[in-house]
């Protein structure tokens, strides 16, 4: 196994099949031993449970992993509706893609860091596969995939994998939720209406008052360059100015001089810029855009001169869309993924503590650069379609909401009221024993007329247990059948929270609970 | 590299170990070289896409899987809408599990075959992952994950994947659309339910007439014991006999007397009970029953008569459902999953020609066992959560919907009727140029009031485009702004089928639309 004298990749990859071949010869060993393990089974007519206990199997999800259970899945259900239908406000389509893509496609779009987090498949021959990151790359391969497509407005809700580290409280599956404008349109157009939807969603949600901050990139190319710092170091200044709002500025200034070893000068004067709002709390979005264009020194950067026009822009937009007071102009918001070209933008709850997020939600975490309150990122993208297929140009905007922490914030808020998991409206019981058939000839008459109805699936349940389960899962209404009421053709109508009973005559059943479910809705 | 002495597995383990960790540091070297690429790019402000050409990227999913479009999302909204709806009228929640789950945890649950088909995830140190291969066992981990959970109706649509040969027109990565009823009720209760809803669905639906065949793991068994089958050999003519529905006589009982080396003898016994529907078309589902119970061979075996009790009561209560007319008792269903015990099913559409589906469909085959029509199959399964947790009985039936099949189904049905991939209902148009501020004015006070309305991301678009893009998408109404309008007041409001346009005071605006849409409806 001398591998050390590295000439080629080809080599290499020849070295991985031969390794992988290995493997793969080892493994088949240890399958033929499982196999023949089952087989003694069914020859001996043993459960193949029986040697459950030599496997000593754990039972659990994986690392980083979780179940959604009925009530998380409610819950879940809720905030999807909320969202969904503004997406659909705003004519909105939807489209799906594998879980997992050709590595290739993955390969080189999520920086350093990002690219170590991807889940890879086993080579069991055939295709080099991962689990995809976000929904951005699977968007972007889809559009350099179907190139009559040059205009989509499009929404994707799936899940997205990273091999992150679950101690640090980070989930490995989690669902995102992404909306993006393709297409060559006007200046800041698609833009304003991104922050027009974001906006909708969280007033819908109702969890409290939320800022945008947005920033350009231009404007931070524009600094760094005015700023001096090197061009080979932007991406590792960028990284670390993305770190802001968590860090105070001293720890930030640490890490750029002795860590990034970026000169103390250049650093000086990056803080002037990045750390404006703070030393000025005062300035409004346009008192700020207008400082870049009379300071002397960036007035004369072409990339800042740019950032600020179209943001003046979209700042006139955003006033035409009633969301102006909800925009933050931030020069210090500096997203890390590599692929944004131009407006960037952040959304942060202002009053949803901190504390109660870091209880609730340790393990939330939807995507690297999330900090404490930030519910939805994005920013324009106007180059990764070219990535895939040079010369097909499709300008993207689009934003990614923490679905996954807006789920948490819901579920604390929930807490006051049950949201409830099956919508069942009546239960058919019986107060005897041997009156099934009669249970089930209802449960048929109230499913024909598209009545949510249940019954206990057990031939004699007990009436004790029949209403417990209405009050558990808060079914309103209760039909009871006897002996006396089959004679009289009649049946019990129980009000479950009341526990008013009436008999109602059975030919007038369904007319009678869907006058009493229109009144209950 | 000797690792031909194979000792224990430990020491395999430890092996395949060691080759992982040799093949981690080989990536680490190429992902090295990429990083210096990514860099040298940086550098020299080249963007990534430049060494596209060297990498000769192939766009496209991976094989056996692909993207959904809007057009095919908004069909499948519509298959989805009808099945959840009848779930809830019988008050099932949902769940959702990881794609994927501990290797162990799959291992040895699809029998031979099956398990061939898992895709394992790469070990990139930590634990050993597969993709889930159906919805059934991640559903016996979590109840026995969850002890408390003794009562369960689910229902969990998802994705499901297996390695299987794209170009046998087989999907890799598919939707499955499962409901299961866990817990200990009384005898073919819960059998009844899953039948009715399956009724309801495929009704709803309207696709045209359907059968359910159904039969029973002891009455298979049994009939095996009589014929004197063999106890090792019960799988193999298991899945010999779950071919005869689409291969003839002749067929299999070559294949059980030439491949799997049956006595002569016990294939013919055999081919008494299994084609008794053949031989006799004119019998029902009692006197095939009744059949079981005169038959000198079959009224001995305890096995047989258990199921016959069984499956009487099953029709007993499918004729209180008003479902008994679909229902077929068929000796020779033999579904292939090894861990059924009780009742198995499997629906299969009448009318739905064979061609139109080979042609439409060559690629949707849902589950391997799945036969032509063939839209769900299930049976009860009770020892499955106790092969998780032993002592810890929940007896569960499902039934799996498959759902690919029918979304391809649907699609060809939809031909004639356009299915809508987008809900707009308001397009806000301009005539003339510069009018970009009040579309958007418009706009913001039509999303105010809930109406779906969308505008051309564009400064200055063409009147011709936009009303292209409203019969395109079947937009209903446009609303015109003009400099005219502007003066007086007033918005010129366009049906669209039509071409009729009137004037609205503005003020009047959202009544007026939404007078309109209410009409649309």
């Amino acid at each position: 196994m001398e591998s050390t004298d590295v000439g080629s990749t080809q080599i290499l990859h020849k070295e991985i099949k031969a390794l992988a071949n290995e493997i793969r010869t080892l493994k088949d060993v240890k399958r033929n031993e499982n196999l023949i393990r089952e087989n003694v089974c069914t020859i001996e007519k043993k459960p193949l449970a029986s040697h459950e206990s030599q496997r000593k199997f754990e039972i659990r999800c994986p690392r980083g992993t979780r179940d959604y259970g009925p009530q998380d899945m409610a819950l879940r259900k809720q905030v999807l509706d909320v969202v969904t239908k503004c997406f659909k406000r705003h004519g909105a389509v939807t489209i799906d893609t594998p879980v997992f893509e050709l590595r290739d496609i993955l390969l080189g779009k999520y920086g350093e860091e990002g690219g170590k987090l991807i889940y890879d498949l086993s080579d069991q021959g055939g295709e080099l596969l991962s689990l995809r990151y976000d929904l951005t790359v699977p968007f972007a391969r889809y559009l350099a995939m179907n190139k009559t497509v040059m205009y989509l407005k499009r929404y994707h809700i799936g899940k997205v994998y990273r091999r992150d580290n679950p101690s640090r409280g980070r989930f490995r599956e989690f669902y995102q939720c992404d909306f993006d404008i393709a297409g060559s349109y006007d200046l800041m157009i698609p833009e304003a209406e991104l922050l027009r939807i974001i906006n909708e969603i969280l007033s819908a949600l109702d969890i409290g008052a939320f800022e945008i901050k947005v920033n350009h990139k231009l404007l931070l190319d524009g600094m760094f360059a005015v700023c001096g710092v090197p061009n080979k170091d932007f991406k590792a200044v960028c990284s670390s100015i993305d770190k802001l709002d968590k860090l105070p500025w001293e720890d930030v200034r640490n890490e750029l001089c002795n860590e990034k070893h970026i000169h103390n000068d250049v650093v000086s004067k990056l803080e002037t810029f990045v750390r404006l709002r703070e030393h000025d709390s005062s300035l409004t979005n346009l008192d700020l855009l207008n400082w870049f264009e009379k300071d002397e020194a960036t007035m004369k950067n072409n990339d800042i001169q740019k950032a600020i026009f179209e943001m003046k822009q979209l700042l006139e937009y955003c006033e035409l869309f009633g969301i102006l007071s909800t925009v933050t102009i931030e020069p210090s918001l500096a997203r890390g993924l590599d692929y944004y070209t131009g407006a960037i933008f952040e959304v942060v709850l202002k009053e949803f503590s901190e504390k109660t997020l870091m209880e609730n939600d340790n393990a939330e975490e939807e995507t690297r650069s999330m900090n404490i309150g930030s519910v939805a990122g994005g920013g324009r993208y106007d180059d990764l379609v070219s990535m895939f297929l040079s010369k097909h140009k499709v300008p993207c905007v689009g934003i990614s909401i923490g679905i996954e922490r807006l789920f948490t914030i819901m579920k604390e808020k929930s807490k006051m009221e049950h949201v409830r998991s099956k919508d069942t409206q009546v239960l058919v019981a019986s107060a005897q024993k041997k009156l099934l058939k009669e249970r089930m000839k209802i449960c048929r008459l109230l499913w024909d007329n598209d009545i949510k109805a249940e019954m206990a699936l057990k031939a004699n349940p007990k009436m004790l247990d029949q209403m417990q389960y209405c009050e558990e899962h808060k079914i309103p209404l209760a039909i009871i059948v006897g002996e006396r009421e089959l004679e009289e053709g009649v049946l019990k109508l129980r009000d479950v929270p009341s526990r008013v009973e009436q008999d109602i005559p059975r030919d007038n059943l369904v007319e009678e609970l869907n006058r009493r479910l229109k009144h209950l809705q």
